[in-house]
């Protein structure tokens, strides 16, 4: 029985191209169809138009040209420029919006071969305020935000690949509770031209897949540069096991799994440790609501100036509030704060390949708030370093938890070989 | 005998519509008369429409809305988006593109009251090939570029304020050349959102004025904060004397003018002591050649892959060469010794209120060429440090050459008031 094309991952889509297997077209179609039968239930699009993603297809199946990523469909974030899809920023004010060219992430992904399937559903401006878009997994649940769409689409089979970003938990916490794999790289790697800002010190891509491989494959295409494979038969890693003093608010079940992985981890030949970060990393959660609602107030000057009535009331209560409010001298220290604490991680960080760690405080919850629990990311997103999370664990009511994989800054694809590594030893 | 109108700074003008003295539709046909008269020598305007300026005059003036920069107009780089007005990055990819909101930074400046003039010339991409304008003071030179049309247009009178940008010079080399007030912010802390991105780790506003409160209150505008206006009676400041090791390649009038006026400063009652940086910042260069190159070409894939017989010749086979053979090695590397220098620079710095350097090699140089001399600005730029460009010098031939201060991260407002007592001790 051969999996359906719909399911394989991205690297198995370009191997079966390029050997002649399948086309760029019927994989193409197989997603469109899985949309179609799926879509009434997940709401993940903002934006598609099977015509345009055929299109697509056939002129890479007639040109014949190969790249990496050659007749992978990808979902895109609705906060990222496209030259030919309207881009909307989840929000009315922007409806049928229609940018002139493509964000560097979307053009290097075509240059690439890539599809781009359609737009994906976000909260307003990436910020708190819900899309439509349901979990795939049980519809009355959040899939998790921002990049909401792009983590329904990925873990509902719709696509192998979507770009999300991230300034809190918008690409690890939709991950997480859709069961797929989510990397936020290095803070200021992949370019972030023509994506919408939210807070430009915290702000990076996010990528959403079904496997470490296609992570690996998709951050070199970002990049830029030569794919390079992640190495075969690495080490067992040394694992710092971090539980961070926003621990006691996890919930239990999530606990135990940590813990229990951990001790797989140290059972399958990892040095697993457990490791404590200094008190001043208890600041960062306040350090981040400051710094990125001072951010954020300010790049939404236009909307608020504007077009205050077409903003949520989420919107205009939360971050707006904050950041207005939030004095320069306030803000400064809070990102002296950070500096400091990036500071403190480097060498602690630097006695381990890989910091383990939560990646949700439990299983995605009822309803459709999807950016629920910010404390979990808030820490990990200010430092920069990069992350990955993993689908390894189930929750109570069968839903899926990540775990969160964090690395030394610029030692992404180190982070990658133990991904796989762990994932290896944990998904079973 | 007063003032012209268009003569005034900023400051003044919000002193003099407060006080009755005269309107904003008065100082906006003082600029525009200018701009008439003298807008076929200087060429400083890419976009400009009398009518859509003295409607935003009328419309402040009959509102009654104060705030603090009120009837000020304001050049604005035309890779900066504006909602009213085309934006076209310097590039004939872009003709006629019209934003459907305004950047962060035109927002806020209309919030505070500011008219936007216009859209000034800017180099294409805010790279190296050069617009259309000519130095204000001698139409046989370059103005200084990137951002030309926003230098040309504050020394000219056209304008009292424009918002320029900087990646390597593109604020202090047209400051120097066109002998006005140059700022270049603590990176980060003045939103870019919808602001062309150059090479983001290193793109910052510039705002070019032609007195220092200007600066520090267009300074405060862009923050989103009150104004706070720069104290009296700063005492004398501690200077650094900082040559670098470029100081060999500066025009021996550019050496001696730098010498004499650490010697007048000194007498006049500043401590100054001369600075020598650690053998790494001679490294710098390099890096930026390197780091700036990844990002750009990374942030135009799509020109590259859509538009590749729109691009220049310059641009084609300059940054865009580079960046594409830039490994992510050499860029990860280059970027450590970044932040190696930035590491050392903070306790050298911290030793000083401000740092003395050069601004520019000398005088501006015969020709259009208008980013010349990259290497003046390439350490400062990376460093991530605020710096003021003060019009204190002439050289040989009587065009004017900045002196350079700089001082520590996120102390911008110590950099002015410094900067005021500098002014105030050399310009005469």
């Amino acid at each position: 029985m051969t999996t359906p094309l719909n399911e394989l991952t991205a690297t198995e889509i370009v191997a079966a191209i390029n050997a002649g297997r399948t086309t760029c077209e019927a994989v193409a179609r197989a997603c469109l169809e899985r949309i179609t039968a799926r879509e009434p239930q997940v709401q993940a699009w903002q934006y598609l138009n099977p015509d345009q993603v055929i299109e697509q297809a056939r002129a890479l199946d007639q040109s014949g040209r190969r790249g990496p990523l050659t007749g992978v469909p990808i979902g895109v974030k609705d906060i990222i420029d496209t030259c030919d899809m309207p881009t909307e920023y989840g929000s009315p004010i922007y409806e049928g919006h229609q940018p002139s060219s493509d964000a560097a992430c979307v053009a290097l992904s075509r240059k690439a071969g890539g599809i781009v399937m359609g737009k994906t559903v976000t909260t307003e401006f990436a910020n708190v305020h819900p899309g439509k878009t349901r979990n795939p997994l049980d519809p009355a649940r959040t899939p998790g935000g921002s990049s909401s769409g792009s983590g329904a689409a990925v873990g509902d089979y719709m696509v192998p690949l979507a770009i999300g970003t991230q300034t809190t938990g918008s690409t690890t916490r939709p991950a997480s509770f859709c069961g797929v794999v989510g990397y936020r790289p290095t803070w200021g790697d992949l370019r972030t031209a023509r994506v919408m800002e939210s807070s430009g010190s915290l702000d990076t891509l996010g990528i959403l897949a079904r496997s470490i491989e296609d992570i690996a494959l998709y951050r070199d295409v970002l990049l830029g540069v030569e794919p390079v494979p992640i190495p075969d038969n690495v080490p067992a890693p040394r694992i710092g096991f971090c539980r961070t003093h926003v621990w006691p608010r996890l919930e239990p079940a999530t606990q135990k799994l940590l813990e229990d992985a951990a001790q797989r981890l140290a059972r399958a030949g990892a040095t697993v440790e457990e490791v404590t970060l200094p008190a001043d990393f208890e600041g960062l959660e306040a350090a981040h609501r400051w710094i990125s609602g001072f951010e954020f107030a300010r790049n939404f000057t236009w909307e608020i100036e504007n077009r205050w009535g077409e903003l949520s009331e989420t919107l205009r209560n939360g971050r707006l509030k904050d950041g207005l409010a939030c004095s320069y001298e306030d803000y400064a220290s809070m990102r002296e704060l950070v500096a400091r604490c990036r500071h403190l991680l480097a060498p602690i960080i630097g006695n381990y390949d890989i910091l383990l760690a939560a990646s949700a405080a439990g299983e995605a919850p009822l309803g459709l708030n999807s950016t629920v629990h910010p404390w979990v990311y808030m820490i990990w997103t200010t430092m920069h370093v990069p992350s990955v999370t993993l689908p390894v664990f189930k929750g109570p009511h069968g839903m899926p938890i990540g775990a969160q994989l964090i690395a030394r800054r610029s030692d992404d694809r180190r982070l990658f070989a133990a991904a796989r590594w762990v994932y290896q030893r944990l998904a079973s």
